[in-house]
């Protein structure tokens, strides 16, 4: 067992002598990460996958990894092997990677969606070296070039069925989160995927459809202009974020979606039938209503 | 013309010892214009109006205003009297107003809607010492308690209907968010009304119905917890607005906002629509034209 005595004999800033890390996707989230784990002192090495071959030389350029390898050679070296490519492959990358680790190993991925990747990799005999973790950072660029020092500190880290991780590997996960400055929460892939699709998901569909209405309107008027300063540059910054990104967390997350914007739509019928009908009053309570939203997000 | 002499006079730096000031309405935006009219050297002295005797209170701890009279006493030493009540109230307060100024005096108002404003102000015989301005600054806080320092600079100002503004009266204005920084849009208080309901109105009903979705499974769910790091927060921040300023914008803006939000929710629905049929292609068609909201919104 070896990571395990790596793990339970590593104090913080020793682990830099003893970890290497293989970064799978070296793109928004890969790249922060593999940045992330140099700063922190957790890495040794990080060698990345990509199969882009620009952004591979992008990703050198910047320093993000120390190397790029293919796959198989990526992982045999690794002690941590970190997925973070679109959502839409990493179920059957997960499959490729667990394939090939031993009980040394430690693979995670960093998708926005996990009932899928769940129930690939359920019977797999090496599942246990599987932990599924959705750090909740990300911002609306794309691609190593989008990367950026001092990501993730604060915010949640989601970490999925967690009974189906050996102890070891989930503790070695658990530790680096910890190190990162990320507290944990621990749900269920199902759990995971539906408290994501409100907190994450709805507001990237707004903020397209919104920057759609706009655009719509400028078609026809020359005064849609500048937009900063009125409240829609914050509402709309999402709909800046990448479609191969974005798709594929739409398709994977399709019925929690439907359910949340449909949810949303309604709500919005709402506010727009109270306009309508001058219901002051109606619509004063709706928005003491929002207005509690500063008890989540202060 | 004792104020076309004074702005002719003046130089940057000197106008603090020559004009005074009245601000109606000691909030967020008053509040803030206050701070800045005294930070830039615009204001030698600034007296506060305002209804609510805690915000007086509020307004003269923080040093808002130099000192607080009644509506007639304040309008009569002042060479700039600005409006920044809820819109509801400015077009009454506008007249009345207007009914006390003389030749040497300048009103402006700082509200987010103009139509009704400037109807029921286009046949007083001292509209031209009245201009209508939308400085296009805010946050989702109010009261005296939410102004800040520094606001309003590079932020664009909305000039509606200058031509009913006498010449010299205008200038002063032009000067005034020159001094503060703000570059100046004309347009006629139809177009800025279109044009808000687009780039501010919107963006906040929008976070309402967000927030209010999120609220609704937070009903059934635990797992609503952490709402950072995943997008959500910044396209909710608005749900956190006053309804006080609010509910009278969408009022007095009513017809505009029912055809945006009609546009909003029709887009919504072709989103919902795409998703439903796994239809990946028209998803990237649309999310690639929302993406050029960049070449708006940088």
């Amino acid at each position: 067992m070896e990571v395990q005595n790596l793990w339970q004999t590593m104090e913080k800033g020793k682990m830099d002598k003893q970890m290497k890390i293989a970064v799978v996707g070296v793109g928004l989230i890969g790249g922060s990460f593999a940045l992330t784990l140099k700063e922190k002192g957790l890495a040794a090495e990080v060698v990345g996958v990509d199969n882009s071959e620009p952004n591979r030389n992008k990703a050198l350029e910047l320093g993000l990894v120390d190397r790029f390898e293919e796959l198989p050679a990526a992982v045999a070296g690794a002690d941590l092997i970190v997925l973070a490519t679109p959502v839409s492959s990493i179920p059957l990358l997960a499959v490729k990677v667990l394939n090939l680790v031993d009980d040394s190993q430690v693979v995670i991925d960093m998708g926005s969606t996990k009932q899928e990747l769940c129930e690939v990799i359920a019977q797999h005999p090496r599942r246990g070296r599987f932990v599924a973790t959705h750090p909740m950072w990300g911002t609306e660029f794309s691609g190593p070039e989008a990367a950026v020092h001092g990501a993730f500190a604060g915010r949640t880290v989601v970490i999925c069925d967690r009974e189906a991780s050996d102890p070891d590997a989930l503790e070695s996960v658990e530790r680096i989160y910890a190190e990162i400055g990320m507290p944990v929460k621990y749900m269920s892939a199902e759990e995971q995927d539906t408290h994501t699709a409100y907190v994450s998901h709805i507001s990237h569909i707004t903020s397209f459809a919104l920057a759609l209405t706009v655009l719509e309107k400028e078609r026809e008027e020359e005064h849609i202009f500048d937009l900063a300063g009125g409240g829609f540059e914050s509402t709309v910054r999402l709909a800046k974020s990448s479609p191969a990104t974005w798709i594929p967390i739409f398709m994977q997350n399709k019925y929690n979606i439907l359910d949340v914007l449909r949810e949303h739509i309604h709500q919005l019928q709402i506010f727009r039938r109270m306009i309508e009908k001058d219901d002051v009053e109606g619509l004063r309570s709706l928005m003491v209503r929002a207005n509690s939203i500063k008890r989540i997000l202060p």
